[in-house]
């Protein structure tokens, strides 16, 4: 996870000293749990103008009764891979659609393999302990005076609709809270998105002086 | 932070694997920052058979109005590497004692080099951004079953006892709180250092069937 904002924070390098870029002007945008990690980018990288949270799932660190066997499996394939053996993988959602986590992705494989970006169904063990421990809710009143607008689906069976609200609650001005009624965490990217979508660009427009 | 507690997980699977050691009963000891960070590992490592965190530094985010400045340092010097500079350092502490954090380290320097253990006053402005953004106090209640004493100098001047006392009750059970009568955060090192060892000796023998 941490790795992840570093990237991310030297990404922003990277294009701000892009002759094509406005170092002035860079937003970021992330959908599920990169909703999360591009609030937690935002929250120490001021040259971020604005962020765009979609469906930000805020919280990975699933059922607490998976702790414990999650932990043991992770600390094994460390310990694995220490000695030489392969990372020892579990798979991302087992056949009812349900992560490791305990945390239903519904049709997210469909979906992928809908957009032609197939995903394979394979996550480290050790990578599981990265998502028991993760919390970065302190960080949340720190992003601001960065503009965030967080987006959720109404109805999203992935990380529901009212614990992204305690999220945002959380947040400082300027902010916005934008629902996609009647919407899922993922039939939102097809047919009309243009709610979705021009809610978003109006506010970049607004905060950005576009 | 986290690549700290990856590398004491490893060095754990390493000690459990030694003949002189018995893996049944590997306990860690953490001062002041260590402290923290071996509850961390502790939260995650089911191996670790009890957990000692003296004069625990539980809070590394130091002084709100410093962490602009901090944090626009630490972007530079993460863009300056990426361009191949050397690394930008700041003071580990000012000529008053005190970090760029804001935090007061007392007589840290002259401690350590009482102790013949002289350290360099310099840190990275990319670590204080490790430092204004870690919290593991969400970590703190998931440590239970395993065993923690938290030993604590009364007049602690680095971190002060009743935050760590704040710390302390978030611990769930097994747990004990060991206070330092009269002593601060340096000075129980020296003279007669029989009740903090023995306390905390006591406390691994009844944990850990010594």
């Amino acid at each position: 996870m941490h790795r992840r904002i570093d990237d991310f924070m030297d990404s922003i390098t990277w294009f701000s000293q892009h002759p094509l870029v406005d170092p002035e002007k860079i937003a970021v945008w992330g959908l599920c749990f990169d909703g999360n990690i591009m609030l937690a980018t935002a929250a120490s990288d001021r040259r971020i103008a604005a962020v765009v949270a979609v469906a930000p799932m805020m919280d990975t660190t699933g059922d607490p009764e998976r702790r414990e066997a999650l932990l043991e499996l992770a600390l094994a394939d460390r310990a694995g891979r220490i000695a030489g053996e392969e990372p020892m993988y579990l798979p991302l959602v087992d056949e009812d659609g349900v992560t490791a986590l305990g945390q239903p992705l519904g049709n997210f494989f469909s979906t992928m393999e809908g957009l032609n970006m197939p995903v394979e169904n394979r996550v480290t063990a050790n990578t599981y302990m990265r998502c028991v421990n993760w919390n970065m809710l302190h960080l949340l009143p720190k992003i601001s005076p960065t503009p965030v607008i967080m987006v959720t689906p109404e109805h999203d069976q992935v990380f529901p609709a009212s614990r992204q609200k305690e999220a945002f609650d959380m947040l400082l001005e300027p902010k916005e809270h934008c629902i996609l009624l009647g919407r899922n965490h993922f039939d939102w990217m097809f047919g009309d998105m243009d709610v979705a979508f021009n809610k978003q660009l109006d506010f970049l427009k607004k905060h950005m002086q576009l």
